[in-house]
């Protein structure tokens, strides 16, 4: 499988190994070491234990082996760290103090509310790309910056330091495998095999082993050391980036190690010591430590920086009114058409790209697309390693294989990546494929996620002028598509401004607001037609934008309909449109009523399904004279 | 072809080899073939060639080797059939129609509105034990029938058949590496390597020795077979069970086997054949085309009935009022109190039961507990397998990670699966941790699983009569505990009926309802007494049930507070207590107003975070005077 990807040939280390301070590392180590003790215990919580097990990895990676400049955490060539096993996060803090980047004393103030230096970290901090804290995500996002090194013609290595612990979640094994497939030798995992759990020990324990056999399965290459002898890891670690495949460092260590009275014992994960424990602790460690401060670090390659400047404007679109196209289809195009100019877009897609049209982006810009096969959680996970490096991802599958990625697009929110997901497939209306592949609770889903905008178009010029909007906004952006065809509504002019909605049938005396979209939204308009034949008006609405919604327009219509709104959706009752405008309207006195589905679906016709479940014309047309009795 | 309908009477004796009728098998497979492509063309849609590649390997499973009574498919000794690549449904059904079970006639009404052979499986099939269709689930659902055939001192074998493309996904590694670990021999795994995805070739295609080595590192004995070869396959099958490791048979197969001008074609996933087409391929499987009905099928054990009835009644809890208990430990106390006498339940934890105190079962009921690791989907779907056996599973990990599993969720929702879900450490209140930890959406995510009840206790005894009500009633059940220890409010004897509140204060004159629940309420009842004391009375309602809701009791106690409500909960504003009590009673006139966390939570004390995200007793009484202006 040839990976569409430019194989960069590998940067052999620069340092030689005879000009690195061992023994100043030892002293580093013990130094972080002490750092984590004391900022946890003044805390009164955080994860010392796991901190102490991988400090002379850390220390090692940070002063003797990655080539970056600590003064300037973006520099776009810096080799990148990723602290999967994010619960280490005072070690993380430790190591960049001690680089001089901010001053020691900042670290006791770890947890606290006025303090970047959060229980996991986030990048409020700027020198973490990506928040951790919810095990097994780092790897996949270490995958994603890796492709983008490649993509970019830079030489930059990605660390990724696991525990043992998180390599039980699949996503871990989603990401080796993409690694091996695609031969990212310039991606380097280090897990730090320290044998407990949290509640108990791992399966394997310290049976290195086990880790070997199944990361050689998956296509790497792998080391097996002592994770506590500085002079093996720094060894290992000079061979990083050679041959073809992505490296594995198996470092066998001890939780807790450095406190002889803690390490290796079981019943201490996320537990801080005591002041009195601490004192013990730190006068252990302190005869050996040694400051960061002024040791040495390797500097990136000084190499041309990628263009990732957005484009002044995009391209037109060019469908007629009454042309009939599936939303997902026009999101192919605009991939297409924005993807043109706009050199910061690269897509990927979990083998559906012949469903959800990213397939015309693949074919286009093969190597801007990264097939990621059936692997949802990671594809998430690559996007956002994507979105830290700058570049503007946009990721399709169906929409209710999302729900398989739902932590780390949780996280996503939480490391505020500039991620653009697109779900196909939406709702009942897909038709006989039945309801494992209806998407029915995306909109609850993503309108959870801290900071995202939630969108929803209704025919191809809204959806591609929404795929603009996507591409140009900051943060992370939810794009429902349909499978069905749909009559295309709107100019190729019309503007459709987040937050904003359209409003396509008023008249005065209107009796109720329909507020719709997508297929829904067709509905209402036929219902709307079906009711004027009888008299009695209503007000139809376009709500493109769930997440903002148009709060104030959609109250100001409802107020010219008594103050009536019917919401009508492809999508379960609970969390979608329905409660969106309920939840941010009811308090105004707007009477909500919503039509959507309200059973577990059944394969059937799409036109069939809609009216079983309420959610076509008819039960609009019903629904109105019910609320006008 | 029609079939005359008649049962075939099971032989309970051992088959040797020499007694399997290798060209009997050849011929069924090809008439499920025949059926499926039949199927599929008449309902325009499906996947016949999906169907077709594994029709040898289903042929040769139900007709020469599972031991079942294909009259009584739900027999709890059984042989268990899980197709984790549901999509392959109409050769299921097929199988199922050839045993006689029904008339194969009501194969051709597949995918039809009025018929329970949908698009991909669902338990209104009474041969199918869980749906499928969102692939890399079926062997985590096995993984737990495995484990309870053990549990229940059963000798049924499970066996899984997955396509390829689903190994990429990351449950299926987590659900191998628990099955090696548990050294779970009575599980069978077959993989159809037909080397087609849906949109491309699978990254391996017919490399089998990729699998081969996966399988290997994660504990499983491989076998590698021609998927075609009937004998072959019955032969490694004879095999099953022996040694102690779980079996993988990993079966090269052609996509589309059996048309000459369809198979190992790319372009043909998921695409029905044209009628001529079907004609033409109908017709080269005919000739040697056999019926299934009357072939001899191999019985199961007789073996005493696993005790799977509820008992009358659960022993009392002992909690004093005033008491400081934390919910989460309350549960841990709820699980031992009721599984004392409820042997149907059984309890998993993904390595935080030490949190989650389930702990305390797995201290009482060792052989019960199952620990899952830091593995989430592969737990759900684990319960799954052991809810479809009659057990009462119990599953905690932290909310937020049950976004991890939130696909098999969804999936257990549409298998109607009675699974006990809860979420500790909920909501900002958690503290230092910050959100990566933190639940915030979980409310929202488990309102849109179909079927399903959502619980949130504020006290221990509150909490501990949920869980009972949770064992006692049918279908999915979250809950959520919180990580503070909370006041004792309830006698030990109060009832807490699904779908109930609780009205804590109330007075005439009251100004507005505070619907609260868990950390919250707290708040809410110091807001009251703040209040009253400034002569302003608020009714506070305990809204413990937040799906099904309990509708009428909040909207009259909101007709006697001017129909104002405000709602308070640690959870995002988005599509959880808030937008539940305003969707459901907006349509009413009922005005609400939602206090939530509005922005991504930081670390911090836990009171500090209730203050700063609005939601303490301050912040309550602040809004009941902006309402009372």
């Amino acid at each position: 499988m040839v990976s569409p990807f430019f194989f960069v040939e590998a940067t052999p280390c620069l340092r030689p190994m005879n000009d690195i301070d061992i023994e100043g590392l030892k002293g580093i180590a013990n130094q972080l070491r002490i750092h984590s003790i004391a900022a946890t215990t003044a805390a009164g919580s955080g994860h010392p234990t796991s901190c102490c097990s991988a400090a002379d990895l850390v220390a090692a990676l940070f002063f003797g082996h990655m080539r970056y400049n600590p003064k300037d955490p973006h520099y776009y060539n810096n080799d990148r760290f990723i602290l999967s096993k994010g619960h280490a996060a005072p070690l993380l803090y430790a190591a960049w103090a001690e680089t001089g980047l901010f001053p020691v004393e900042d670290l006791l103030k770890l947890r606290q509310l006025d303090s970047d230096l959060e229980g996991h970290p986030t990048p409020r901090l700027p020198f973490v790309d990506v928040a951790t804290g919810s095990l097994g995500q780092g790897l996949s996002v270490g995958v994603g910056m890796a492709l983008c090194g490649r993509l970019d013609k830079l030489d930059y290595r990605t660390y990724v330091l696991l525990g043992d612990g998180e390599c039980a979640e699949g996503s871990v094994w989603e990401a080796a495998s993409l690694a091996g497939i695609y031969q990212l030798n310039n991606l380097v995992a280090v897990v730090d095999v320290n044998r407990l759990g949290q509640s108990q020990p791992t399966a394997f324990e310290h049976n290195l082993d086990v880790y070997k056999r199944r990361f050689e399965a998956f296509g790497w290459r792998t080391e097996e050391i002592d994770g506590h002898d500085v002079e093996e890891i720094i060894e290992v670690l000079a061979a990083a980036g050679l041959g073809s495949q992505p490296l594995v460092i198996l470092a066998k260590t001890l939780k807790g190690a450095g406190i002889s009275f803690i390490q290796d014992k079981e019943g201490w994960h996320g537990r801080p010591l005591s002041r009195e424990e601490a004192t013990r602790a730190i006068a252990e460690l302190q005869p050996s430590a040694k400051s960061g401060i002024g040791h040495p670090i390797a500097a990136p390659s000084q190499l041309p920086a990628p263009k990732n400047d957005p484009p002044a404007s995009y391209p037109p679109t060019s469908y007629k009114m009454g042309d009939s196209v599936a939303t997902r289809e026009a999101y192919g195009n605009a991939l297409v058409r924005i993807g043109e100019s706009d050199q910061r877009v690269v897509a990927m897609d979990g083998d559906t790209k012949n469903s959800t049209y990213s397939e015309k982006f693949y074919k286009k810009f093969p190597n801007r697309f990264t097939e990621c096969f059936i692997a949802e959680q990671n594809m998430v996970g690559v996007a956002t390693g994507f979105a830290a490096r700058g570049k503007v991802p946009f990721v399709s599958t169906f929409a209710c294989f999302f729900t398989r990625a739902f932590d780390q697009v949780r996280v996503a929110g939480i490391s505020l990546a500039n991620i653009k997901l697109t779900g196909s497939h939406v709702g009942a209306s897909i038709g006989e494929d039945g309801p494992s592949q209806m998407g029915l609770e995306d909109i609850a889903m993503m309108r959870t996620v801290a900071g995202s905008t939630v969108l929803y178009p209704s025919d191809a010029v809204c959806a591609e002028k929404l795929v603009e909007q996507m591409a140009q906004h900051k943060g992370i952006c939810f794009l429902r598509t349909s499978r069905p065809k749909t009559t295309v509504l709107y100019n190729n002019d019309e503007q459709f401004p987040i937050g904003g909605a359209k409003i396509l049938r008023q008249s005065a005396g209107d009796k109720v607001t329909i507020v719709a979209a997508g297929v829904t939204l067709y509905e209402a308009l036929k219902a709307a037609d079906e009711l004027k034949g009888q008299g009695v008006g209503i007000t139809v609405i376009d709500a493109y934008s769930v997440k903002p919604l148009a709060k104030e327009l959609i109250k100001g219509a409802a107020a010219q309909t008594q103050n009536l709104v019917i919401t009508v959706e492809d999508h379960y009752a609970e969390g979608g449109l329905g409660d969106a405008v309920a939840g941010e309207l009811s308090g105004e006195g707007v009477r909500v009523h919503k039509l959507a589905v309200r059973e577990l679906p059944h394969s059937g016709k799409p036109e069939e399904l809609l009216a079983k479940y309420g959610i076509d014309a008819r039960a609009i047309v019903a629904k109105v004279k019910e609320l006008n009795r």
